[in-house]
C-alpha cells in the first residue's frame, strides 16, 4: 500500500513511476469506497488521478502554485496534500470541503467553485512573483468546459501578451475543444518537450528570423498549422499535446521537459471522465456526480430517490406542459441541462432548446436577443452562477425591459457544496434592478403557478427562484393558475405578531405561529410570494395594525427581502412598527445540511419563535 | 448636399458610390460642427462613417438588423436613420442619447453602452428568426477593444456552433488584433466574397472530401492558415479580411457579395479613428472622446479645463505619491488608464500597472491572484463596468478574504452618458458581499483619505466610490490621514431632524441643514463615511434621541445606504424612529445634467428640506 504512506507530495518524490501506477489504482478504490457511502463529485475526479500524482511528482509543490479551476476535479489533489484520512468527512459539517478553500490548505492556492478563474488567478500568481523576483512556478489547470467561460479567455489574451512563465493545462475530458484528439503520438509529445528539440526550435525561429517578412510568416503560420493547438498558439502561448493524461509515462516525462521552459506554454491533456470504474466510463454524466450510496459492482444507487418530486422536476415537467402551447416559448441553460430539468425540455422541443456552455453571460444577452423578437427566453440557471451575468441581466435586459424569464434553482442554501454555491444572494442583487420582477414560491405546486405566472407576463424581466431538492409534498393542481403580479397570500390571521416570510421560509413560519400562538402570542402569516414589487396593500396596513413584524427569507438579510419590507415601511412614513429580519447573516456560510445550517444561523421555525417570544416582552 | 436629404437609409439606395464618398464627407463635416460644440465620443465615430453608409446601403434596414457595439461608434448610422436633425440635442436632457437605445429607434435593434455584448445578442436575434422562418440579415459590429471581452468570446464559440446566417464585422480601429493587416489586397476581398469564388471553393471542399483524413486536415488547416482570420476559422467562422473600412468601393461589393452567405461570416475591417480631421488623426486616443467647444483648426479645447481637481485626478495624484513609500502597491485597469487616472501611475511604476483590456472578469480575480501573493493591488475601475464582475468580486476576492482594494469612479449619477453608465448600483450590490468594506467621500480631500485608509487597510477587500468630474474645492492636506475603519463624522449637532449622508450627498445635505435652521428645524448632520461597516455606535444613540431620520445617498434607494441604516435601526430592535430615503427612485435615468437629474429625481438639498418639513407637522 503506497497511499497510506503519502502524507505530503514530498513523499510522491522517492516513488517511481511503476509504483506511482500503483498508488493510482489505490486512489481510485479509495475514492470509489468513499464516495459509494458519501455524495460527491465522481467522474470528474477518476479522471484526473494521474494528472494529480504527476503535477505534485514533478512541482515542488506549495512552493510552486498549482491553481486548479472550479475544484471539483481536485480530490486526488485533496488525497496527496494531506487530507487522505479526513477525506471521509467530504463535504459534511466541519468537514473538508468538496471545492478548493485557501482556509483548508496551503496547496489550494486560489479557492475556487465557479468554473474558468483559474488562468486568471494564476496570472496575477505569476505577475507577483516576477514583480518580487521570486522563481516558483505557476501552473493553472481548466477543463474543457470551463474554456467556455469568457473569463478563461479574457486571462488567456492577456496572458499570451503579458508573457510572464506560466504552464496551463487544458484538461480536455470530452473531445469538445478538438477533434483531432488522438491524431498525435506521445513520441511527438516526448521530443516536443525535450530540451534538444527546443534546442533546434530555437534554432529554426533564428533562421526564420532571416527570411522576407511575407516568407516568414506563411511558414510560421504552416508550422502552427500542424498541430491541434492553432486556437492557443494565436493567443501567444506554446502548446503541447495533444497527451493521455491518464498515462504517467507520458505525463511526467513531459511536465519534466515542460517545467523548464519560459513564457506561457499550454499543455492540452486528454483525460477520461469516470476512468478505472466501469459503470461510470460508460455513463459519466450520470457519474458527474453522486448523491448517496450506490452498489459498487453495478453502480445504481441503493436508496431509492426520494418518493418526492423536487423543485427541479416541478419546473422542468410545468415548463414542458405550457410551452406545448405557446410555440414562442425556448430554453436556455449555461451547460447545464440535467441539473436545472431544461433536458426533459430539449427532448420534447429539439430545436427549441439552446445550451450556451458555461458562459453565463452569453446566456443571457443571447436571451435578450431572443426577447426582442418576440420569443419567450426561459433561462434556467443556478442561483450562484447568475451572479455571472449580473451585468447581462441589468445591462441587456433590464434597462430595455426585455421580457426575459429567469428560472433560479439551487437559490438560497444549498448545504453540501458551501460559500461559493450557497444562492443567497439573489433577492439582494437583482431587486435593486428596475424593471425586474421578483417571485419564490412556498412549495412545489406555488412554483408551478409561478412557471404560468412567468410566461403570462409580458411586459418585462421575471425571475422566480425555488431551492435545491424535493418540495414539502403538497398536492399539485392538475392545473397552473397564474398568480397576479405583486399579490400576497395572507395564511394566517394574528393580532400580536406578524411574520412576513417568502419561498421556503413560509412553512417554517407557520409552524412557528402555531407554537406561538399555542403559547398565548396570536401570530399572523403572510406569504410574500413578490419580493418585487412587494405587495404593500396587504402588508403595510397589517403592519401598522400588529405593530411587530418578522420576516423571513432563506437569503442575505443585507439588502434582501427583508430589507426591501423595511424600505417600504419607512417609504409610507410608519414609525411605531417594531421588525425582526431573519435570513443569512453577513457572512460566508459553510458547507454543511441545510436543516443544521438553518437552525445554526437563526432563519427557522425555532428562530421565529425566539424573535417573536423577544418581542412581546 | 446629400446629407440633408437622408431622411432614412431608403434615401441611400438610389445613390451611387461617387455620391456617397461626397455623403460621407458631409457626414464628417456636421459631426465635426456639432460635435466642437457639444461633448460626445468622437474618434470611434469618424472611423465609422463608411461602414454606416454601407451597412444601410447594402443591407434592408430595419428589416435587417444590425447591431452595433458600445454604441459610441454609432454617431454615423444615427445620421443616416432620421437623427439628422436631432443630434445637436445628443446626450443632453430630452436629446438624442450617446449610445444605442431601442426606444430611442428602430433602427436601434438593441441597446449598448457597455461593451462586447453585440455577437451575443446578434446570436439570439438570428435563433429568433430562423425558429419562426424569418428571413432577415443579422449583422453584429464589433470593436477590436470590445472583442478582448469575455462574452464576445463566448459568443463567438456559440455561434460557431450554431451556425445560423450571422455576419459578424469586426471593425479594428488600432490594429491590436492583427499584425497582419495591410498584408493582403482589396482585390483579394472583391474575390473571396464573389460568387465564382465561393462555388469554386465548395467545389475544392468536396475534392478535400475524398481525400485521405489526415491529408484533409494538415491541407484544410495550409489553407486556412494563408489568411490572418485562423483565430476566427478556429471558432468556426468564415473569415474574409482585412479591408479598408473606410473605402466605400471595396466595402460595399464585400458587403453586398457576403450578405448572400450562409452560416457564421466574419468580416474585419479596418478603420481610422478619427479619420478626416487631422488633429483627431494624430491622437485618436486623445479625441476617444471630446468635453465640450474647441478650436476646429487646431483642436483644441476653447474652455480651458475647470480650476478645480477632479475626484480623478485627486485619486491618481495620492495614489502615485502613496505607492512611492509602498513597493507592493500595483495598479489594475481594464483598458480605461486614461479614464480612472492609473495612467499617472503607470508613467511612474512602468512594472507595476497592468491593463487587462475591456475584461473586467480577468481584470478582478487577476488582482485577488495578487493579492493572494502579498501584493497590494488596486483595481481602478468605473462603477458601471465593474458591474461585468460582480461574480469575481464575491466569489474570488471576497469569500477568500483577499485585501484587492476597489477604487470605483464615475459613481453615483453620471450625466450625459445615461442609463448605461450611471453608477447607482454599486452600494445595493456591493454591500450585501460579506467581507467587505465600503466608503464614500464627501470631498477630495476625503478621497485622499480613503484612498490612504484602503492602503493602511489588509484585512480584506475594500471599496471607494468617487464621482465623475471636478471637487467641490476644499483644501487638500499635505499629508492623507487615514480614518478609523467604520467610523462616520458628525458634522453638525441638530434636535428635531438627523439626516444621514454620505458621499457627494453631504455638502447638499449641510446646505439643507442651513436652510431648515433658518426656519426652526434644528439639523443635525453625519457624514456616514462607510456604508459597511455602517457607524451604528455614532447613528443609533443620535436616531433614537431625534426620532425622525433622513438617509439621502447618490445611488438606488433599494437595498442601498440608507436600506442598510432601516436594517441597523431594525436590528437594534429599535421602533419609533421616522425615516426617510432619500436617493435614485427604483427606475433607469435617463442622460442629462448631473445637477438637474438630482433635482428632478429628490436628491438633493431641496429634497431634504421638503422631507424633513414633510416629517416635521
Amino acid at each position: 500500500m503506497f497511499l497510506e504512506k503519502i502524507n505530503s507530495p514530498a513523499d510522491l518524490k522517492k516513488l517511481e513511476i511503476s509504483d506511482l501506477e500503483v498508488l493510482a489504482e489505490e486512489m481510485r478504490a479509495y475514492l470509489l469506497s468513499v464516495l459509494s457511502e458519501h455524495p460527491g463529485h465522481f467522474a470528474p475526479n477518476f479522471g484526473t488521478v494521474e494528472l494529480a500524482i504527476a503535477l505534485h511528482k514533478v512541482f515542488d509543490t506549495p512552493r510552486d502554485k498549482v491553481i486548479w479551476d472550479i475544484g471539483h476535479q481536485a480530490y486526488p489533489h485533496k488525497l496527496l496534500t494531506g487530507r487522505r484520512d479526513a477525506f471521509p468527512t467530504l463535504r459534511q459539517s466541519d468537514g473538508i470541503s468538496g471545492f478548493l478553500s485557501r482556509a483548508e490548505s496551503e496547496y489550494d492556492v486560489f479557492g475556487a467553485g465557479h468554473s474558468s478563474t483559474s488562468i486568471a488567478a494564476a496570472l496575477g500568481i505569476a505577475t507577483a512573483r516576477d514583480l518580487i523576483n521570486e522563481t516558483y512556478k505557476v501552473v493553472a489547470i481548466i477543463g474543457d468546459g470551463g474554456l467556455t467561460g469568457g473569463m478563461a479567455f479574457e486571462a488567456l489574451n492577456t496572458a499570451g501578451d503579458f508573457k510572464n512563465d506560466m504552464l496551463v493545462i487544458l484538461n480536455d475530458n470530452n473531445m469538445s475543444i478538438s477533434a483531432t484528439v488522438g491524431a498525435f503520438s506521445k513520441h511527438f509529445h516526448k521530443v516536443t518537450s525535450s530540451p534538444r528539440y527546443n534546442f533546434l526550435r530555437s534554432r529554426v525561429k533564428e533562421l526564420l528570423n532571416l527570411m522576407p517578412a511575407d516568407a516568414q510568416q506563411i511558414a510560421r503560420k504552416i508550422e502552427a498549422s500542424l498541430k491541434p493547438g492553432t486556437l492557443f498558439e494565436e493567443f501567444g502561448f506554446r502548446y503541447f499535446g495533444p497527451l493521455d493524461g491518464n498515462d504517467l509515462e507520458a505525463l511526467i516525462p513531459v511536465l519534466t521537459g515542460i517545467r523548464s521552459l519560459s513564457g506561457p506554454i499550454l499543455l492540452h491533456v486528454v483525460t477520461e471522465k469516470g476512468r478505472g470504474y466501469a459503470p461510470a466510463e460508460e455513463d459519466p454524466v450520470g457519474f458527474y456526480s453522486v448523491s448517496g450510496p450506490f452498489n459498487l459492482k453495478t453502480g445504481k444507487t441503493i436508496k431509492p430517490k426520494p418518493p418526492l418530486p423536487t423543485y427541479t422536476e416541478v419546473f422542468s415537467r410545468t415548463l414542458v406542459e405550457l410551452a406545448k402551447r405557446d410555440a414562442r416559448v425556448v430554453g436556455v441553460t449555461a451547460a447545464m441541462p440535467g441539473g436545472t430539468g431544461l433536458d426533459k425540455f430539449a427532448n420534447a422541443y429539439p430545436s427549441r432548446c439552446f445550451d450556451i456552455g458555461l458562459a453565463e453571460q452569453c446566456a443571457v444577452t443571447f436571451a435578450g436577443g431572443l426577447a426582442a423578437q418576440g420569443m419567450r427566453p426561459v433561462v434556467a440557471i443556478y442561483s450562484t452562477f447568475l451572479q455571472r451575468s449580473y451585468d447581462q441581466v441589468l445591462h441587456d435586459v433590464c434597462i430595455q425591459n426585455l421580457p426575459v424569464i429567469f428560472a433560479l434553482d439551487r437559490s438560497g442554501l444549498v448545504g453540501a457544496d458551501g460559500p461559493t454555491h450557497h444562492g443567497v444572494f439573489d433577492f439582494a442583487y437583482l431587486r435593486s434592478i428596475p424593471n425586474m420582477v421578483i417571485m419564490a414560491p412556498k412549495d412545489e405546486n406555488e412554483l408551478q403557478s409561478m412557471v404560468k405566472t412567468a410566461l403570462a407576463y409580458e411586459d418585462g424581466p421575471i425571475a422566480f427562484r425555488y431551492p435545491r431538492g424535493a418540495g414539502v409534498g403538497v398536492k399539485i393542481a392538475a392545473e397552473p393558475q397564474a398568480l397576479p403580479i405583486g399579490e400576497s397570500e395572507i395564511l394566517r390571521a394574528g393580532e400580536d405578531v406578524l411574520v412576513i416570510a417568502i419561498g421556503n421560509r413560509v412553512y417554517p413560519a407557520l409552524e412557528a405561529a402555531e407554537t406561538l400562538t399555542n403559547i398565548g402570542i396570536s401570530t399572523a402569516v403572510v406569504n410574500a410570494r413578490f419580493v418585487k414589487p412587494l405587495d404593500t396593500a396587504t402588508i403595510l396596513p397589517l403592519a401598522e395594525r400588529i405593530g411587530k413584524v418578522i420576516t423571513i427569507e432563506d437569503g442575505v438579510i443585507m439588502g434582501g427581502f427583508g430589507s426591501a419590507v423595511l424600505e417600504a415601511l419607512a417609504a409610507a412614513g410608519m414609525a411605531n412598527v417594531q421588525v425582526t429580519n431573519l435570513g443569512i447573516p453577513d457572512e460566508f456560510i459553510e458547507h454543511g445540511a441545510v436543516q443544521h445550517l438553518h437552525a445554526l444561523y437563526e432563519c427557522d421555525a425555532d428562530a421565529v419563535v425566539r424573535a417573536a417570544e423577544k418581542m412581546i416582552v
